[in-house]
């Protein structure tokens, strides 16, 4: 009972290491939260972690700041491998604008000998407000 | 110590796993929720797992999505019963349009021999934002 | 492992408890969120307990309401030390206008003989929407 309770708050931890490595813009960071070869579907599709870095890290360099904020985690686990959703709420800053984007991650997740990682996530939108041209749309 | 942990994560995952239900137009997944004769105040009393199914139906299925972001939860228990409180940001959408519920739920959960389950639920609504008619006020 | 998990929930905990106390104006339940001799920047430097509570009570006893909503909480654990950092989306209301604060808590937590308390906590705005004048400013 112990590890599952272990396992759910490491996986519920990478939640929150995404949101810190983006918004802290520390790009290696995502080095412990992503297998190698994971593969993303953030507005496309991504495969490797080297593409995933620089997809956020060209969405996310050029503004002022940014706040992931994710919670609602439902972490599901079968042995060494598991799933995890949430909901984010992502709002991007730019010279006084906002942009704000709600919406739903899902994570396939896997142990590795260096601790859980997303193997594969899927962002989904499900909402926007906002200056949509504070991220250059 | 590790029946408590145990116990407190169930308990907070029930107030993920509504979200999820609502959202996703799973209601039968409610079941998992609350116990059958479970009561609640959403907007007006509520008596009964189906009533309360219906109410939510009713003003989420006209929707073209909702998102009903969960956070701050705060457990207590009290051996085989307890309550939970938490936030929730309900963001509604419909037709381009957006309006949001900012609102704290308190709950009172039980223990049954299936699970954790909410026997009593209380929507208060602290704030909203954008257009009501998009939930037909 | 066990007390790992425990120390981190009770950590995670506190930044339930302090978004609770202040939404409910129950200042003293601040006594156990902060050590008695806590520091913080919450827009100004604070030293200790009472000016923590005094600072916050200015701040939020005029609204009508208010809604500190935390999530997205990174625990780092070193023996009776460690480093908690979450997001926060704090609503406040007052006549019918709205001014969301958006931002991050850092915190320094220590193990008391009472339990895990906050005794440094440093509020990071990193964006803001709706009136200011909502605050008094």
């Amino acid at each position: 009972m112990t590890d599952l309770l272990a396992d759910r708050l490491a996986i519920v931890d990478l939640t929150a290491a995404y949101a810190f490595a983006l918004d802290g813009h520390e790009w290696d960071a995502l080095d412990d939260v992503f297998t190698p070869d994971a593969t993303a579907e953030l507005g496309r599709p991504l495969a490797g972690i080297d593409a995933i870095k620089q997809r956020i890290r060209d969405a996310l360099e050029p503004l002022d700041a940014s706040q992931h904020l994710v919670a609602t985690q439902q972490v599901r686990l079968d042995g060494d491998r598991g799933t995890c959703r949430c909901y984010l709420q992502a709002q991007h800053v730019k010279s006084g604008g906002l942009f704000m984007v709600g919406g739903r991650y899902d994570d396939r997740v896997v142990r590795t000998p260096a601790g859980w990682r997303i193997e594969h996530r899927v962002l989904t939108v499900l909402w926007t407000e906002g200056d949509p041209t504070v991220l250059g749309r």
